[in-house]
């Protein structure tokens, strides 16, 4: 019983990795896409999604029938619990690659309005801080999940230089730059909501990690 | 013992009521904020934001010990499951109101651009929703949660047509309308998030009631 119990929890880490995977894979992409002005890959992210949507359910059925045959107690509880959180950061982290992509095939007939600098800078941000939440819910590494914490405000502070540079130096200087400006300012968003999402994710790790309450009390960190 | 735990089971129904009118309350007083330019009334929506992080770190918690100490089976243990995805969700919707009123804060010291009617009327759907959504969850109604997912559409399209407006009639024609507008354009934005993490709940509801899947297959509706 144990040992299976066991393997299904090694299953349940390797499925989210494989989702985490799957994850930071759309967000390259719908960045690449953006980049390129390429609507064949802003497309491919938004078919892909479906996979990511099943992987959830798929993950989430496994984990409530864990909870429900294996009665686990205190520290595997909280794992499967967290998991379950997890997913569903995974999968909005998903959607909001596709509004990228969404936001690119919009834009993708009119020439970019500028070489992109900051917003993948962001996107690196982004992954980096997924990817390292990942980890450090796997490995149960409060410490870098700190890390991860932290890193938000490098991802705040670029979001917010890209609003004002599109405001100040493209909307307010030329009205035909608009609509264009919009989408981008809208996808450093929707990036910085990824960033949000990871940050999501680290706060469970140190709340799973040490039981202890640092979400929504920063001081504590 | 199975009378306790119908006990626990009504206080969690309680409290996910009174978490979901505090969220309620924070939306309504962020768009009368708006509507008003009422800095203090913002400031009192990001103030008592924090009230709705404890509580759900509350009902969390005690949601988990009844998984712990009870080890419901079946339908019990899928309404305690889709609880915890409810206060994620609800917790994210009172975030999003204090965004709104974050945007409050920085354009009260000019005159709004125009008088507000699709955003307000945003506002009144997203409410709508919200209180649909949770009773549905309350009283295990898959047809409510259904008219809840429809109601979706209205918001994506009310969305839209303020973000049309915002650009074409004021942001063209006018680049000191600009910043101003990109808030509202936000807001917005905000509002119609605040519509997807309702759409969220009542796709639980859906899951839970009839153990199907309609997430992700809008077909099955």
């Amino acid at each position: 019983m144990q040992r299976h119990f066991d393997e299904e929890l090694l299953k349940l880490k390797t499925d989210i990795l494989s989702m985490a995977a799957l994850v930071d894979e759309a967000i390259l992409v719908s960045v690449e896409a953006l980049k390129n002005l390429d609507e064949s890959k802003a497309k491919q992210v938004i078919a892909d999604d479906r996979k990511i949507d099943e992987m959830e359910l798929a993950i989430e059925e496994r984990s409530l029938s864990l909870l429900a045959q294996q009665q686990p107690m205190a520290i595997d509880l909280r794992f499967i619990t967290m998991a379950m959180h997890i997913i569903t950061d995974l999968e909005r982290m998903a959607d909001l690659a596709v509004d990228i992509a969404q936001r690119v095939v919009e834009i993708s007939d009119k020439p970019l309005l500028k070489p992109l600098i900051d917003i993948p800078r962001l996107a690196v941000v982004a992954q980096k801080m997924i990817q390292d939440a990942i980890q450090a819910f796997l490995s149960r590494d409060a410490e870098l999940a700190r890390k991860v914490i932290f890193s938000d405000a490098d991802a705040d502070q670029l979001r917010n230089a890209v609003q004002q540079e599109l405001i100040n130096e493209y909307m307010i200087k030329d009205p035909k730059a608009i609509s264009r400006a919009v989408s981008l300012l809208l996808i450093a968003r929707h990036l910085e909501r990824i960033c949000d999402h990871a940050t999501n994710i680290a706060e469970d790790v140190i709340y799973m990690v040490n039981a202890e309450v640092v979400k929504h009390h920063p001081e504590r960190l």
